[in-house]
């Protein structure tokens, strides 16, 4: 018996792989589809199915890919969207893997045909749910993707497909979702690694509603749309280009990098701390396992990506290729030692810790505090006083907003996004930046004024 | 969050590292524990607890290697038991694993003072039970441990430990226990990898009765008891031998490994096609992945021994030092190639196809089978007309009923068993063996005659 | 400073990857080229060229995937060869990789116009030379391959190459050829790992002669010629077809298998004991480690290959696609096992020890032995009174001089290459065969008679 | 044939694994011996000797690891030193390994009785010494460790050793000595990775002399002694502990690091980068991998150490454990973003690039520029005008040389060892120091004026 969760992390997506005797199919791969391949290998069975939950919004689905290599067939959901390859899963369509029934069962809601997948275990008894973005721990599929305008529509739907479908498989059946806590696609999904019909029906919060009104009013919300959705939905209806594998980036000597550069986007997926001590100037921070939560947002898809990392490369570009991003064509060699070496020239963004913040504002020194923070975090711990809130995700349209002759002091949870943010306003211009390490979890350690969010 | 399932093949056993922030326990370690710390190194946890769910005799624990390399305590279950080592668990006693809470539940019945461990979700609900041998998925633990005059009395208590605590947690509650299909610690576990109090509720036929004295009359029965347990159970009580790490056995050339042979228990873990077709004059064959399940029933803890193997020596030295054997010197540089280019003798045993016995059993030749399979299989399957039936672990105490100047034809399951079963009586001084690849799989498969079990 | 030797095994075939500083050049790269690309990113060197000592026989280049995949020219050797791809290198061009100089210098003997590259160390002084087939460890490269009528006059370059150019570069050189012992493209090269030109000028016993027309006289002999060379030259000319990675085998059940086999080469890399007791009916012998020496004699070209193999699948692939086999559709999963449990028939080889042997010789028995090992072994060791002699590699053309009748024991070196052979005659209808296990090394271990080769 | 060069980076440590057969020996192993082990059993050999070729001083022998879990007989050479374990090896001593020989040729001049090993090829012909520190690429071995009153006495031996019976092997010889380039065990040594008798005559700048007396004189000099070296002297003749492994640190959450860290010595392996922008106050910076060339000089032995680290922190304890650091209790969990969350408070080194400096400099700043590179550094390239040259090694005992009172710019070849040399000084109470990114290599780049060493 083979069954495998494969998480692509910073996405908190989940892919599976479930077998027994000779067979297995996918569940929701991704682009890099070499894992699936080799455990395949090792295991002695031969995918014979792909199968898709839902028109996927967030990464670049890696149906086409697995297809292509394992000579297998795609099962897409989500028949009433314009779908470019393989062939729509109908409700209560089955197929067997090795032994194993899974059968598909449909549950609307998030998309209009997002399916789920039941699968039965050796005794033929409902076992496993795979329930792709309508079912999370802790949460439920976001409702509004299809517009604003038919979110109530979806989220009744939704309703219907968890309270008609999923629950009455029985508090025992175990649940399977696509994505785990830290996906844009549920906001409130829980850390429960595992969860089951039962934990979600006692424990998860949007379920707590007594009728299905409640619910369409608690789910039928607007949430966060990083730009790359488009994109990313346009490719997974379409079928996204078959490159047989990621891009493999030369590296490249810090001459031949600066020359480089000017036509592409750095991204530097060091730490934080090192990115603050020296960069490129112009380049975007996002460290490596943030790239999949953040590239989206802050690097376009149509110029070429050039590498500044302490990390494998190949690493960091598997991360992009799951997000769509293939023209990356090479990685500074020898990293910023290289570059310092050489005689180029760097920019450095200064640090403080909560200790000098706090000493600072103490003193009555004036600092305009950039809160980069979700609107969410803001009302659960509250704020500095004083300090401005612009949600980072928000950043490349609110840019007006941020005084550029004043000294601005940027804050997050713990100083990841903002140095993000940091490296977006210097490469937007913006001069005399700071950025606080540790944020409002070290802030709340010390014992600093916070007002209500 | 940290929550990992290590599997020990062969044995089916489960251990399980649980942790969140800088924290992690350990529930049930395996001796080879490399692995533990080493995830625990990738992950930035400590390993803060060993936590025993009770005293097993299946295999050597692993708490002592585990708190000495890591620095930790052991929380043994079972005082009642005589144990030598750490402290033991109290019933409602709680572990903070970072923000994560692990509880005790006192669920006697497999053993007197048997464990079960409760770890609350990140909200704070129950979520995951590691019930040790008290229940499986599809079974519940064996009862007899502590002799049959005791069956009754102890699977009175599991029926109050499983109905009245593990039942009651809810349906939706994941069950995590210490061993999956395939091992000797319950003859009927299912080949679900998952499982909940709510599958197990439903399914499970062990908790089908309706009261308490049906289950007691299912439940205590007399099952099989390998020989080494005795052993297992007094380095379990006691506290086994630490030793940092696994033997490490040496390439030995062929003249240098005929002379240890003498006196030594010869191992060969090869295919059994490959053992069949030359071994040495004496091996005794159980293939690497079989090695934990079967090496307790043949292979004595009192002598050295040496490994005749095509898999990596040190993987096959892993398995042996899960089961407690120390002692393994050596074992043979360059494989049987090495041994026949030395101008070794060897032995073969020979084989045949379903096809062929199916021949000459139309034939009408007299051939004495000897079906090494349980109890439990034949009445499942039927059995060839006229076969003699020794399960292949009684072997070593019926050897008298079986005749020496036939010719024999060992049949099991797929050959396997057979093979080990046929090195064994050729260990034994029998000749004249044959052994049926395929077994009662390849049997059924071409329609040939089986009467009833 | 890198500077990395890759062996491809089986072959005996030597690349070397060597940089400096950022950039690397390979020479003589094989097809699966990960290896390359994967030291260039951990070590931070772009791949600036791919180098051919000359056009290969013995398996097919990598130069184009490559090129492809690192985006770098090819400078191939031989000119005068109808080449299909890349620039021809000239003699005495240089390039730079990073801060060291490497140097074409014209070695042609081998074949016209066989380039060695000579690498400078930092300090500039010539440190190593690549010498492709032109100069080995204890051997020169075989002057046979456009045909014997030419043989003295490529004899004679290669003197000239040798005596007026390697050998003028100084005692202390370090010469790193194409091949090591083992490989048809020289018959005798030593096992010396490493050497210098002084080493091969004291001690290569081809460089012994006084005179260029004794070097000719020994040299311009004619060698085996695998049936595939042909098609590798080709294939070397013209460009290989770039396939991005070598082909993806599926697991298939024994049923799919057993139909695919119909059509298809059964390759079955398991040990010689393994095949010996149960293969596929047809199925072709050659262990693993063997399939680069031997599928170039005895698997075709244009049929698909399915494999029936204990290692990883995908280790087989990349052999078989270092030699140009592209169709390689699936592999046999669970192996043996799963094809006995299903039902399917198999055939075996009976092997007998040398013991057994000597003893049937003793005892007057009437056996055609029919040893398979070169004429050279022969010589140098003697042979069994009364043996045929077929070397292996004739064996194909050579059936007719084999009865049919006979009762026919194969003997080699130490029964691997007996089991190839053996495996081919039965796949050409020959029955009542026997292998020898341990061959003439275990023949002259236990002192049984040999006359004079 | 078995022959491999085990690198310990860092140290630029030479170990050898000569083998053939099912037996082979290892050079001067270094203490985590588990390569050695794994690749033994990989090929199927027994170690069966472990050989050293002197008393080392550098790092602490891995013999007595070794003999313990390979169970085989240690050689040690230097008779004349107060070995405390294993057997002196004898000139002309010889060993088999499978079939090639391998012979002591005592070669005098480093340490009293050193030993070279000659390894005879597969057809007895001398081919490759293991020269220990007697002879490398490029360099002789230095003179001055019995204290310089002997090194004119030692040159001689060692002209003896080199001249007499090293340079007789003949020119095609290979040399393998024990360390590479960035050894502190010879100053010059060339990045040739292999070489042999023939380049070492010709081309190295030691072996340049007529005669005896010039060979002393240039040799007989003084050299750097890390404060470590008498401890090293002193495991290596008594025997180190034996481990059985590297010591295990547990991940520390910030509140239990801060604790120990006040009574141990925090080692930052981060890059240079990070560290600049936030480290523990006090914290020893020295990248991961150069912390075997500069642990020994600035990390005491009879000190807890603690871990700040971005790498794998048993690769760090590996190295350190090599250097005879065997007390290293934990590592930082989560790194320095744990640090701040948890509101521990960080100080930063702020630094500068190399066009900041030589504009500041042409402003007419005035700026006391500590440069810590080695005087033949300076001399080779000359310096800023006005900068105070104080070698990173001596800073140490030199730092009442160093005003306390001005703001301190580090400078040296990259700005690794400046920031080494930073936070030396800043954990010895220095304030206002600032980092020169690129160091001399960056500066030559962008034509800065610089003034004769």
């Amino acid at each position: 018996m083979l069954l495998e969760r494969m998480e692509s992390g910073g996405l908190a997506h989940y892919s599976y792989m479930v077998g027994s005797g000779t067979e297995a199919v996918v569940v929701d791969p991704r682009r890099d589809c070499e894992e699936y391949l080799s455990l395949a290998r090792k295991r002695g069975v031969r995918i014979t199915a792909v199968l898709e939950t839902h028109r996927n919004e967030d990464y670049v689905i890696g149906s086409r890919e697995l297809s292509a290599r394992a000579g297998c067939p795609i099962w897409h959901a989500d028949r009433q969207l314009d779908y470019g390859y393989g062939e729509p899963a109908e409700d209560g369509q089955s197929w067997k893997t090795g032994p194993l029934r899974i059968e598909a069962m449909l549950t609307p809601g998030h998309t209009p045909g997002s399916m789920s997948y039941l699968l039965y275990d050796p005794q033929s008894n409902p076992w496993i749910c795979f329930t792709g973005d309508a079912l999370f721990a802790g949460d439920v599929g976001r409702t509004d993707l299809l517009g604003m305008n038919r979110a109530r529509e979806m989220a009744g739907m939704l309703y219907d497909s968890i309270y008609g479908k999923i629950l009455s498989l029985g508090d025992g059946v175990i649940l399977c979702p696509a994505h785990g806590s830290g996906s844009v696609c549920g906001s409130e999904i829980s850390q429960r690694l595992w969860t089951t019909v039962g934990l979600e029906r006692k424990h998860n919060p949007k379920l707590r509603h007594e009728d299905r009104e409640a619910f369409v009013e608690d789910v039928a919300v607007e949430l966060e749309r990083p730009p790359y959705f488009t994109l990313m939905e346009k490719l997974n209806s379409q079928g996204p280009p078959v490159l047989g594998a990621p891009p493999e980036p030369v590296a490249m000597s810090a001459s031949d990098f600066k020359e480089i550069a000017e036509r592409a986007t750095v991204l530097d997926t060091r730490t934080e701390l090192a990115f603050s001590s020296a960069h490129l100037p112009g380049a975007q921070f996002i460290q490596t396992e943030r790239v999949p939560a953040f590239a989206g947002w802050f690097v376009p898809h149509d110029r070429p990506i050039v590498l500044v990392t302490d990390d494998d490369p190949a690493e960091v570009v598997r991360l992009l290729f799951r997000m769509g991003y293939d023209d990356i064509p090479g990685f500074l060699a020898g990293g910023m030692l290289s570059w310092h070496t050489s005689g180029q020239d760097s920019a450095s963004i200064p640090t403080m810790t909560v200790q000098d913040l706090c000493g600072r504002l103490d003193a009555g020194e004036e600092l305009l505090i950039l809160d980069v923070r979700s609107g969410a975090e803001l009302e659960a711990t509250g704020r500095i006083p004083g300090s401005q809130h612009v949600h980072l995700t928000t950043l490349p349209r609110r840019l007006d907003e941020i005084p550029r002759d004043s000294s601005l002091v940027i804050f997050c949870g713990s100083g990841l996004r903002s140095m993000i943010a940091a490296s977006y306003l210097a490469g937007n211009g913006y001069h005399d930046i700071h950025v606080v390490l540790g944020g409002l979890s070290g802030w709340s350690s010390i014992s600093c004024p916070l007002s209500n969010g």
